[in-house]
């Protein structure tokens, strides 16, 4: 990409809310420089969509009415912008700036369209594109219980491990836990912020993101240093989150909550999202048992899980616990036939039973109860004594 | 139906273990009466085949070989066989037996085809036919914790209260708890017995099992009374709780546990499966969250989305808690279009700033923001001082 189509990413960076549609609209069609110098010369001269449908083809009226509305707001900041002063805070900073068509871009972004961000405002390790194709996001609440806490620190530490990319928002709650589960495994997670990477928010969360940094981690804003964070940047951040996640989990999340906005901006762009249960007494996990039951989630209970579900498959698809399950409960008759089974629960340890009550309290033929004692005999489970069969104490070994 | 038929129902159920669907095709194919003299003769003169192909047509070798060995394990029963016993039993603690075609007949348990209890030895009210036309199972561990064992007490609670019959199978835990919760609103619930119904299996529950009948419920054996609860009989009883209720809940429930065959005979029937999920950290719900994975079950957290699960619809929709959860947490600039709300955002109630500076803030039109700011003056949240706007504080009423 040519300096100068960077320079004006950073620009729109700054001069765009994030998510502005018709912005990214404007940039897909012309490009970021062409698209500023035809905003400038609009602003000062009145829109020429002329130029523009050379590009486009015949504008409707609907369309040039949407682009005067967005003139007009980008107008009010255009005197304010000055992407060389912030590139200048990102470099104070030692951070990086990335714009599409560099190899460290993470393409997973472009699946936003016209929403995507112009340029990413990046603190720390700046291969973003790497990071992110073996990542997931890890949302939840700030009001968060101690319970919802230790589930996604004990998802990250187990994502990092298996060198998977933990995305969230460096908020309280959810999201620090999931940071801090990766941080602690000296693993990768990225911190999306809503506000410039240069401000540590919320504060209280700055010695964690120092700790990110310094655990090969980022933090990337899509505007620039030292904008704030405003509620309507909090939620358009969330899109970001759901795209930079190959998938989405929610760990606890009230009914209404950034959370679960994220989910649903992971659902429209097709990124699986899965939801952490807990206990239906908890109104903390209300928006995650609503996912589920909505079927916008898929259920998910640990790191295994969540890979599997993030489509980090082969080396990563999830063992089935139910072997595991299986191994631990094991019970030592598993092996037997149904009949012998059956003709085994029919045996006390203490009262010898003639082969017919035996056969007739297991409900079977003689001949089968024949069959089942001779052989539960050489298993060491049966045992003659008189004329009946009794039940034996057998070393489960 | 005739006397002679319930009568040999009675003794089809001493004979054939439950869940026997060679006695069950051979009671379906001929009746219960004749199929019973044609055993009797059978044992005593060998199998003569074509009684039955008469009514069935030819009889393949597999059929042949299958009606063998079946007759050699009711043969070993037939001896003891003694449904007058029985029935005095029955008489003695004031049960009823019921067969199909009694209008009390519970006909949701005729979807079992073959495998179909031949009757119903029941003490209590023993209308269960319209006991069940509004029922939910409520399945689940023995081994369950404080929180399994409240909120089946929850559920079985709700769903009493709203007249839904509870059925489950009597043991500790889960099963208990759900049994309890019903008594406690004065509700229907049917406890479904692996053994005899004048046997309080298990004995600590006896007291539990005594309330249930007292508050108009119901305990109900496919086997006669006296019968042993054998571990083949209480995996067989999970397909009659299954086929009872209108749906299966589970509350919590291991990887391998009868709770989960219920919830898997359920599904079988095509009756709506649910799960309670729980702490991912608690095994005793590792089986309600393989389920919800698995898409077995659906995910329930109250006795009304059991009810929606049940198809106890109209009256018994469930409420939409997000009504609910909005009015709870309803936020007082929720009225306002997108541009008012960040307009408002960018105002402070400290440092009046000017309608240009609240534009590039808020990222809208200098005419949006004036627009913008009028309507919250006249919403009392914003109010002109000197040459700009400030945020004002506004009781929330």
């Amino acid at each position: 990409m040519r300096g100068a189509e960077i320079l004006a990413r950073a620009t729109w960076s700054a001069l765009a809310e994030p998510g502005d549609a018709v912005a990214g609209a404007l940039v897909m069609l012309v490009g970021a420089h062409e698209s500023l110098v035809w905003v400038r010369q609009a602003v000062r001269d009145g829109p020429d969509f002329s130029r523009l449908e050379a590009r486009h083809g015949p504008l409707v009226d609907a369309d040039r009415a949407r682009l005067g509305r967005a003139l007009a707001r980008w107008a009010v900041r255009l005197p304010d912008c000055d992407p060389l002063r912030d590139l200048e805070r990102l470099d104070r900073i030692g951070g990086t700036l990335l714009t599409p068509g560099d190899p460290r871009w993470p393409t997973a972004l472009d699946d936003l369209g016209a929403e995507a961000p112009f340029c990413l405002w990046v603190r720390g390790s700046a291969d973003l594109g790497r990071s992110l194709e073996r990542s997931a996001a890890i949302v939840g609440s700030r009001a968060a219980t101690s319970y919802g806490e230790r589930v996604a620190f004990d998802l990250a530490d187990g994502l990092a491990g298996a060198g998977v990319c933990v995305v969230s928002g460096g908020a309280y709650g959810i999201d620090a836990a999931a940071h801090r589960g990766a941080v602690a495994r000296d693993g990768r997670t990225l911190v999306l912020l809503a506000g410039g990477v240069d401000r540590a928010y919320p504060a209280g969360n700055a010695r964690l993101l120092e700790a990110v940094v310094g655990a090969g981690g980022a933090l990337a804003a899509e505007v620039p240093p030292a904008s704030l964070p405003t509620k309507s940047r909090f939620l358009q951040r969330n899109r970001l989150i759901a795209a930079a996640g190959r998938a989405t989990v929610v760990v606890e999340a009230a009914w209404r909550s950034g959370a679960m906005s994220t989910a649903h901006h992971a659902a429209r762009l097709l990124r699986p999202v899965g939801a952490v249960p807990g206990p239906v007494t908890s109104v903390a996990s209300a928006g995650c048992h609503r996912l589920l039951r909505d079927g916008v989630a898929v259920c998910v209970t640990d790191a295994a899980e969540v890979r599997e579900l993030a489509g980090l498959i082969g080396a990563d698809l999830a063992a089935d616990p139910e072997a595991a399950a299986d191994a631990r409960v094991a019970r030592p008759h598993d092996g037997l036939d149904p009949v012998s089974r059956r003709v085994l629960d029919a045996l006390t340890r203490r009262v010898p039973a003639p082969l017919d009550r035996v056969a007739s309290v297991a409900g079977v033929s003689v001949a089968e109860a024949r069959g089942a004692v001779g052989l539960l005999e050489l298993e060491g489970w049966a045992a003659r004594r008189g004329d009946g069969w009794v039940l034996v104490a057998r070393s489960t070994s």
